[in-house]
C-alpha cells in the first residue's frame, strides 16, 4: 500500500485525487493548502497549487517526500526539508471535463532512483505514457507547450473572430482543425506544412491581408514570413 | 444516373474520382487538364486544378455545367460559356492518406437553385456536412483556414524545433495537441484560452523568452500581446 497526500483542491489536485481513489493499492488523502497544521503523514506528498505558492507551501510540510505538479517550477524551488520530486502531467485539465489518463504524459523527476521508481509506480496506476524528465527539460517542454497549446488556441480564436465578423459558421472549420492535429502523428510538422506561405502564393497572400483587421494582418505577416524563413 | 467529369489528376481530383467510383448512381470519368480536346459530355464537370489554372482550363470547356474546387477563387473566375458553380471541400488532402469524407465539409455554390440541388446530391453521396456558401463567404473561410491549419501547423513546427534543439522528444506534446483541438468542440476558443499570457504571468513569460531564439521570441511576444489585447 502506498499512501499519498494531495495538497490543494484545484483542478489538478481534484482530478488526481479522484483517479487515485480508484486504485486499491493506494491510500489517498486530500487537504486544502491553507490548512497545513497536523497534516497526515504519507509516502508521497503531492503539492498541487499555483506555481507562485509552491515554495511557501512546501516549506511548511515536514513529510519525508514532497513533489510538485508544475511544468515551469524547478525541483529546487521546493523548500521542504527532506526528499524532493516532480509529478508533472503535461495536459490541459478543465473542471467539467473528465481526464483520460491514458492520454496524459507523466513527466517525473526526483533526487534519487528509488524515489523515481515510487513516482513511476504511482503514474503507472493511472496512465501509460511515463517519462523521466529533469528540470531543464521540463522548462523546455513547458515553453513548447505554450506554442502548441496556448498560441494554437489563440489562432483558433482568430479564425473564430474572422468567421463571426462575416457571418460564416466557425463549425465548418472544426474537421480541418482536427485533421491538422491528427496529421502530425504521421508526418513531421515541417513536412505537413501547406498553404499560401510555403507556396509563396503572393496573390492569395495579398487577397487574404485585405480581408483582415490590422492586428490580424500583423500576425498573418509575421507567421507567413516565419514559414518562409524570411525573419531571423 | 448523374454523369460527372473530373478535370485534373492531382490530389483532390483523384480522391474525388475514387470516391465517386463507389457510387452506383454516378458515372464518373477523369481526364488530364492538359488534354482538353474532345472531352466527354457530363452533367457536372469538376475542374480540380491549381488556382492559377482555373480560368484558362474553364475557358476551354464547352460542357453545360462547370464547377471548380478552390477555396480562394470566385465563381466568376470560371470562364466557361454556360452555367457555373463551386464544389469546395474544406479539408487538407494528402496523397498517401485516405480521406474520410464523412468529416469533409462540402461548401457549394451555383448560379441557380437547380444546380445547387445537383451539387448537393453529389455531395450527399460522399459526405454529410453540406453547406451553401457564396464566393465572399468562401474567401473568409479560406483565410480563417490559414490561421487554424497552416499557421497552427507552423506553431507545431516551432514546438518541434524547441524540443529537438534541447533533446526532448516532441511526441510528449502529441496528446496535448490533440486535446487542444478537441477542446474547442465543447468550449469556444475564447473560453478555452489558458497559459501565462492570459494570466499575465510576467515571471513565466520572461523565463520562456530566455529559452527561445530571436525569431521564436518575436512570435512569442506578438501572440502574447494579442492574447492580452495589447495590440490593435
Amino acid at each position: 500500500m502506498i499512501s499519498v497526500l494531495i495538497v490543494g483542491k484545484g483542478n489538478v489536485g481534484s482530478h488526481l485525487y479522484n483517479a487515485f481513489l480508484n486504485v486499491d493499492t493506494i491510500n489517498v488523502n486530500q487537504i486544502n493548502s491553507r490548512t497545513l497544521e497536523n497534516i497526515p503523514k504519507a509516502d508521497v506528498t503531492i503539492i498541487a497549487v499555483s506555481d507562485d505558492a509552491i515554495t511557501e507551501v512546501s516549506s511548511k510540510i515536514t513529510n519525508t517526500f514532497v513533489v510538485h505538479t508544475s511544468g515551469s517550477v524547478a525541483l529546487d524551488d521546493l523548500k521542504n526539508q527532506h526528499r524532493k520530486g516532480v509529478f508533472y502531467m503535461l495536459q490541459t485539465f478543465s473542471t467539467d471535463k473528465n481526464v483520460d489518463f491514458s492520454k496524459v504524459p507523466f513527466c517525473l523527476e526526483s533526487e534519487n532512483k528509488k524515489d523515481l521508481q515510487l513516482l513511476e509506480t504511482l503514474a503507472k496506476h493511472l496512465g501509460i505514457k511515463i517519462y523521466a524528465i529533469n528540470s531543464e527539460q521540463r522548462k523546455i517542454l513547458h515553453v513548447a507547450a505554450v506554442f502548441v497549446n496556448n498560441f494554437t488556441n489563440h489562432l483558433y480564436k482568430i479564425g473564430n473572430d474572422i468567421c463571426n465578423d462575416n457571418d460564416v459558421p466557425f463549425e465548418i472549420l472544426q474537421p480541418l482543425i482536427e485533421e491538422t492535429s491528427e496529421k502530425i502523428k504521421q508526418l513531421s510538422p515541417e513536412k505537413a506544412q501547406t498553404g499560401p506561405a510555403i507556396r509563396n502564393d503572393k496573390k492569395t497572400i495579398k487577397n487574404h491581408l485585405n480581408l483582415l483587421t490590422k492586428k490580424q494582418q500583423n500576425i498573418y505577416t509575421i507567421l507567413t514570413e516565419s514559414i518562409q524563413n524570411k525573419i531571423d
